[in-house]
């Protein structure tokens, strides 16, 4: 990564390239009842410029890893626990949605820089695990940057991009 | 691009690296007011694997090119005539709003796959020539991609996501 | 892949993503006591040029997943059940041995090209699921490679690459 | 680019992705009758690493942008103003040269490496935007890097290379 | 290569991987007094997208391999028999010619798409191997693109662009 | 390479992309009866970023170039002096031996992390010149790393993975 050095090879360690915890559920007590655990560059300095990371994500019952992008990797999903409803959106001018369920085993693929969500739909908890292919894939959340950026984008634009009153774009700003 | 063959070099024509028409306004009568004209792999097909392309947009008054992201290309943007309000939005967890007014003469840059938009924010029509850094760079429009997808996206899924309530969701996907 | 083009994106369908049964137990009734369950481009047509895929990896008590490299890959491994001793050795000249045992939940990452393996150190079975950076890794088993190949490398060249008898060689042989 | 580290996310500002001035004429009072006004990596810092760049060009009557490559970019170029003939010559062993008239509003492109060039065919001024595939492409013009280099390419050598007298080779090397 | 489809590994051969014949001398009774054997993807379909390719270099005595550029490749030369005045000239504003004399076992580089050369300065013959970093690097002589591409480029602009009378153009036209 | 700067290209010098000595025999007073002598970037500064070197092997008589592989570089040779027998060995599952005698003039490719060798089968010396697509491309030779890592690599898990007797191991590990 830029702005990253790279070890000598003769100084590197075994903990370089290992990072522990991966089988602890993640806390979903929030508003979309789920939660990411990633294992990036961040957490493994080691993986720096080798193209990989994981994560772990886990459900609560309903809950949705909400509506994002990742600019830099394309990912594979398996479903560890519990079944998954999942999809992705191709781009102009098709905007074709593409989904399935999935159950334990089952693996998906989400291709780079493309919108794409999961939800859980069970009574009981979900957990997948996830691959990227970059050490840094970066997440774009839609919500978060349509609606909660610093500073907001201005209502006008916004109103006119969903086509709704500016009442609806105040409401859905109040929320992120 | 996977799946176009490039032709024999001692069989390529000027015509092969040539377009006609980039001078001519794009019609910005729709809900948006503004309109795209890309000359990209699809309109040049001497451009590809040469990884660049191009678009002309023009702006009614007030009109905007809505948010959207490119998931294979960086755009640079000049503007030849009026004045753009711009910006990007960073990725998790900053959602840092980067925005400028720009006149005419002055360039922006959008980074790759992140989400970005601009508005005329003036009485009279603007025009803009962008570049972007693939010969086939992909365009996700956001609203028609969360809104307007086929099939649409569940109402629940999206009420939770935009953690509005579902006749909110309703009114959003009518648009599009 | 060289050799497979992309479906018409407008054509695309879910089943073109997806992949089922990586919850299935791999057998691991043979000599090295491992099985290695592939979702790569040949299982998911969807993958291709998109630079990821999965494993899943079932040990047998002190079962093995035996010396090899990925030409074209870095793998991030994560421990599902059980307990594995990892390890790969860096290139001339130093050949360092990096390895460290992985319980429950650990990750481990074995860089691009790097030969590399896994030994479950329990008498239960164990479990891994590891992401290749590539949709076509490639796998280079060194045993098989050496002393399995066909046809056989010279027992000249052999005897003199591991500076040992010949009888030696034609035991190793014997076995792949 | 090498040599330049990228900036915090968390730091950057909008003035990082911005230029001023592409509007404005370049000084075209010099022995080509035509100026390059760049807008790369120097200029915008945040280009760092985005493969993309723009230029403007000016062109007094009968001015031309004189033969060139960019070792590491293709270009796309639009007249804006004016009328351009423009052409580039093909690789050993066919050196074909692919030449066209241009008029407001066409587009070309100069394929990565290839020798090219624009000359204005009319009697007032021309102007052109063009983008190029990286944020440091790189220009070689031909007759400075031939005959203007320092120290100078040896005369024996360029007589040789060009199949003249020495006496013209002084003669041009006299010019740059 | 675009066009080229690899072939399915269970089939290739030795010989797909395989040329004969480097060390056989050139023929260099020509203007230049140099020969260039090139040993690349159309000599060997085994290179295809493995990024490299090979050269033998025959030079009369005072011979030249004239003023040229690899669009794809970057070069690295050893001497094998003889002494080469070698050089190349860095790109704008700089244009510096970076200049040496090599003899046996001598190595030297010329970085990717700057324009260079080698002149045998013995009175014997010389000969060089030299390896490219593509399997199709492309060559771009000079003095056959600006002179000698078909058909011509204009007489006006070359004279504009070297800053001669046109009929020095023509003497250098009819070269070629 | 991650972690060397390029220098500024206004300050460069000749022999920053300069190397003297290739044609000195390398020392074959050795196990194996072979050396290599390379010329990457730790040799020649200048080669960073550029993708290519280049090294020279000399062969006693039945000297061996043992079983090895460039994690980041496809090799291209060609045969000096004397007669080689080369080979690699293609990934699983077919593991096939591609080999053949090369002579003087001969190339041979030996494609990205696969494992190969050479032999000379003659009873004089032999030279061969090769060049790797990468400035910097890594050896991992299979015997040292196999055998003679530093920490050794657990005897139990080699015999396992070579299906032979621990015995066998402690021979092989006491000679590397």
């Amino acid at each position: 990564m830029n702005g990253m050095a790279c070890k000598n090879p003769a100084m590197v360690q075994a903990s370089d390239f290992a990072f522990r915890g991966l089988h602890i559920p993640g806390n979903t007590s929030n508003a979309l009842g789920s939660r990411v655990t990633p294992v990036a560059v961040t957490q493994i300095p080691g993986l720096n410029t080798l193209g990989i990371s994981m994560v772990r994500i886990d459900y609560a019952p309903w809950g949705i890893n909400s509506l994002h992008t990742h600019p830099r990797a394309t990912e594979i999903l398996t479903v560890i626990e519990g079944s998954l409803e999942v999809g992705f959106v191709t781009s102009n001018p098709e905007n074709r949605h593409i989904t399935k369920i999935l159950k334990k085993g089952d693996v998906f693929i989400f291709p780079v820089g493309l919108i794409h969500y999961q939800r859980n739909i069970g009574y009981g908890n979900a957990v997948a695990i996830a691959a990227l292919s970059s050490q840094n894939p970066g997440v774009i959340t839609i919500a978060n940057t349509i609606f909660g950026s610093k500073p907001d984008i201005s209502t006008d634009l916004l109103a006119k991009a969903f086509q709704v009153d500016k009442s609806v774009v105040w409401q859905l700003q109040a929320k992120f």
